[in-house]
């Protein structure tokens, strides 16, 4: 398959917010899975907050279920062990990072995308920094020698921050009620545990041109 | 390890309800994994209704969250392929079926209950038969070739129906808060997607005699 060039048009759709401790599994994971298979990643953050507010929840589901919260942490740790991630639980869950998700939507298409979104989820899941302020945005942008003020703007552009609302109602219009989600074709995967579910059923659609 | 006799005292506890669909999936494919690790099964069947509405929910997720709820039958029919198993999406769901969980809390320790309980899965599962009524329950121990009426009596014993509701009291206790779940040793694992890690876990522990 990676001898042949039309297999690099099969895509997956990751949808994820930075502040879904779930996404952070799959961030770390999906460009190595998805490079070493010739899939091509499309990178759709977006807001959980207004999606779990839409399904009626005014927090994370680990947050308002008490019993499920508490399991969650413990299975982050075995998960993070297995997959041989750092984990410091964040202090602050789930962390909002509305400029660190501006900027993935502005880069989403550029050759950064993948390590800074490993870098931003790093930084909260396994540093317990606060992604939600921009000094910790530019300084994760610095380490990774970009533009970081140039990308800045470009995450702050009007046309950017209402492309951001657009993206998290498609999330919601496309049935999307927790984050990582992957869409394959017209197939809709939930959670880092069908990564790999996903990306198998990449495998049997044909390439496109 | 399978020549090792004392590594059989491994075990591994599945708590489970014969309405939940993802405890069909564990439920069809423990014995089998288990076996192969020579780690012994303990069934705690258990009541999800009464864990549910503790928890503030008066039906299973996948009724009251309708996006949930649209996503976990696409999802069973994908992991159902996966694992080679039948699916007839039942008409009733989820399925109370209480003598057939009397049944199976009887049998717990019986030779017989993991062929009862896949009998009983896949009537539900894969047939879409009423598992709530007495003569499919006693069509099940039939077929199995077992004294099904002195089951059936042992099952509608006071003392049965009060242990399942002491075992459900237990689920409650523990934390669980959805089926399938797994423990062993005190590590609680939640979901058939953790079988596998459960079963790996078991293999980490000291057997003792």
């Amino acid at each position: 398959m990676p001898d042949d060039p039309l297999s690099t048009t099969r895509t997956i759709e990751f949808w994820f917010d930075f502040g879904s401790n779930y996404s952070y599994l799959s961030t770390m994971r999906i460009e190595a899975l998805a490079d070493a298979r010739n899939v091509r990643i499309v990178w759709r953050p977006f807001l959980l907050g207004p999606v779990f507010r839409q399904l009626g929840f005014d927090n994370s589901p680990f947050v308002l279920q008490k019993e499920k919260g508490a399991y969650v942490w413990k299975d982050m740790e075995r998960q993070c062990r297995k997959y041989g991630l750092a984990l410091t639980r964040p202090s602050t869950f789930p962390r909002a990072a509305l400029l660190a998700m501006r900027v993935a939507l502005a880069g989403a298409q550029e050759p950064w995308i993948g390590g800074y979104c490993r870098k931003i989820m790093q930084l909260n899941f396994a540093e317990d920094r606060d992604i939600g302020s921009p000094e910790v945005v530019g300084e994760a942008l610095d380490t990774l020698g970009l533009p970081t003020q140039r990308i800045i703007d470009a995450a702050l552009a009007d046309a950017n921050k209402l492309r951001l609302r657009e993206q998290t109602e498609s999330a919601i219009n496309k049935g999307i009620f927790g984050a990582p989600t992957f869409f394959v074709g017209g197939e809709m995967f939930w959670g880092n545990d069908r990564l790999e579910d996903a990306l198998d059923y990449c495998e049997t659609l044909p390439a496109r041109a």
